[in-house]
């Protein structure tokens, strides 16, 4: 266990990683104090050249994958597997600008302190490192989220990816030829050029449990369940004033009453159980014609899967209630959907060693959001750290991590992701 | 009264009016019977330009005014004032094709028959005939409904029509530019060459009483009252999976409780009350974001002013006690509304004459849908007739109204034009 953390905090460290952070939140800018960069937007092509040119300018080797995953390669030990530190530059149509982008911003920083520190520390790398930005973690322009990390581990093919399209029939592909951030051929794994030894990822919280407690870093050590659905309420068209209500057969209506119904749920299982809707598209949406068909996006996330089973159950029962009552037929398809799964505990114990060596106060979390490190972590050594978000806002512009947070924040992920290139890890 | 009613029905008129409607029919064909021509598209323009054509081939004069309303001139007394026949050629998205349409092509086949039949019939004409195709009659795109004819009866500036912007953001005036539609001057009113006599209308019922009763033709004597608001609910985005219910300001579910009342409210009333909710918009619209705000058209009809008042008001107190349950805010603005009114009575009159003299079933019904004709009937002397539509269906594909009825319904309307054209309403 080294016993000589990687440079110890100072201020000037901590002026850069502000300063950066505050250049890339300029881009995509909201009024409100947010960004908008959707995946392979002009936006996100843009905080994605920000990250190339300086990783670039630090000598890392900046390639993309044949899915507009980001790497910027550091090779400390010629022809060693590498660990990989990163998170995702995309956002939330007018989104906080903290979440992912910190990530991203952190792990290049900490590679670039640990360039030098390393060797400097007497300390011997057996891995390399490598920066990544996942391409569209988000999932609000192109579904689903986690799609960068969800082909680099096998989940999704990467043609189904790149045939995916936006509401204007834009695909994957060209979105992201456009912006310049299709790269030619795998660059890690089989048939590729280079290996994963690990995987860690820092975020904020996208919760209240570090802020209400007042404490610095989240040891993230098991994911919440989730299911996403998308449903279609299918009604039939008709004239809003002329129409007798008794022959309607309003999608709307339907639509409104599953809504209802969700939010009922969720009510009736208390904290264990949330349930959103996000997403609904209404046909044909003209303020005089009774809508024939509404589409939906249906969220629901607990910590227990039995629960969520039950939920389901529940929702199966009052959706054919629906049906009857507003003479509608709803079509239900699983979109996307993950049981609660443990991080790898190894990971959790060296991201609490480095917490206690570093001063750091921490706490077990779980996390109710998806992040890229819940692909990772079923395939490589994975640590995953959460730092605060003040009153636990996030996918809105008043997301807000203090200063300080995001500077301790760097300082756990640097020495965290220094023993994994020491090969912390490889004795789990 | 004359007592040699216009051209006896024959089958070369009726096969001739039904063979234009069916090329009429063809443009803007949707798949599944219907039309898609929405004010100031391509298609639009489409069905401009075949009417153009078509009355230009018969000598009428056809000329634009400065909101895109379309006019054929047939000038059978110099100098006279103008009877206008006609409704509109806009759609609804996926919209039948009955609607509207029906009623310019009958006036342009009713205008073409007077032309010959009155001299042949020893009839002496008062004024002059003008085939009218208002402009944006269905609000879809362009909002309100019924925009041409109210800027033609002075309900409307023009510069605000022209100003209407659809969701694109492109405004009337470009639309109507880019298809060729929009004049350079007033045709008809004070400052412009020529003025109104009387307006006549025929169209579909849009409601199942001519249908339900094997009547012929409908006697337009009242519209329904209507309101129709534009709401805006105001929550805070959030993160779906992350955020605890208790914290959400959901302004979807908001916006479902709001639907549900309607309906509710409805129920309530019977009959006598249609509620709905025709366009909803959600923002951002991310499957994984709580939604911060929903747009809503509501419509709320009603034949009694009164009830429709204390409609209003319960509405009112329903969404006070929404904005408490899911925390949000409710705006709320009137966009349009008008009260319960009699159709002039003279017309009524001359329309039961005529249907008498012809040997056509009758009987006098209400409209719930508004009609240019609820425009023009405070502006000067108007008649309203309707035909059957089975089972009522409108404002979808599967509108349907028969043959017989489409030319039953044109000898009508052509000889209640030919009595108006001679003063029959002069003396009203």
């Amino acid at each position: 266990m080294p016993v000589h953390p990687l440079p110890a905090r100072d201020a000037a460290a901590d002026d850069r990683l502000l300063a950066d952070f505050a250049e890339l939140s300029a881009i995509g800018a909201t009024p409100a104090g947010g960004v908008e960069r959707q995946a392979a937007t002009p936006e996100d092509g843009a905080t994605r050249s920000w990250l190339a040119r300086w990783l670039a300018d630090r000598g890392f080797t900046v390639v993309a994958d044949r899915v507009g995953n980001q790497f910027g390669l550091l090779e400390l030990v010629p022809d060693a597997p590498y660990v990989l530190a990163g998170s995702h530059l995309d956002s939330q149509p007018r989104g906080g600008r903290f979440d992912g982008a910190y990530g991203v911003l952190a792990a290049a920083h900490a590679a670039d302190r640990l360039r030098a520190g390393l060797a400097a520390a007497g300390r011997t790398p057996r891995y390399n490192v490598a920066v990544v930005n996942w391409f569209n973690e988000e999932g609000s322009r192109f579904e689903p989220s986690m799609m960068g990390s969800a082909v680099f581990t096998g989940l999704m093919p990467p043609e189904t990816a790149l045939g995916t399209t936006d509401v204007a029939g834009t695909t994957v592909a060209d979105a992201l030829t456009a912006i310049g951030a299709l790269g030619e051929r795998d660059v890690f794994g089989a048939g590729a050029p280079h290996t994963v030894a690990g995987y860690v990822e820092i975020h904020i919280e996208q919760g209240r449990e570090l802020d209400k407690s007042g404490t610095t870093l989240g040891l993230v050590h098991r994911t919440w369940a989730a299911n996403k659905y998308q449903i279609s309420v299918l009604g039939e068209q008709a004239h809003t004033g002329a129409t007798a209500i008794a022959d309607r057969r309003d999608a709307l209506y339907g639509a409104a009453l599953a809504v209802v119904a969700l939010r009922d749920l969720a009510d009736r299982y208390g904290e264990e159980l949330h349930t959103s809707c996000g997403r609904l598209t209404v046909l044909p949406n003209s303020p005089v014609v009774v809508p024939r068909e509404v589409r939906m996006h249906l969220d629901l996330r607990s910590p227990s899967d039995a629960l969520l089973a039950e939920a389901d159950a529940a929702l199966r029962a009052t959706f054919a209630e629906i049906e009857v009552k507003a003479d509608v037929r709803i079509e239900r398809h699983v979109a996307h959907t993950w049981t609660g799964q443990d991080y790898p505990p190894a990971g959790v114990a060296l991201a609490r060693e480095v917490a206690r060596d570093l001063g750091v106060s921490f706490m077990p979390v779980q996390t109710r959001a998806g992040h890229d490190s819940t692909n990772l972590k079923n395939a490589v050594p994975t640590v995953m750290l959460f730092i605060p978000s003040v009153e636990g806002i996030s996918h809105a512009e008043a997301e807000f991590t203090a200063d300080a947070d995001l500077c301790r924040g760097l300082d756990v992920l640097t020495e965290t992701l220094a023993r994994m290139v020491e090969g912390a890890l490889d004795r789990a």
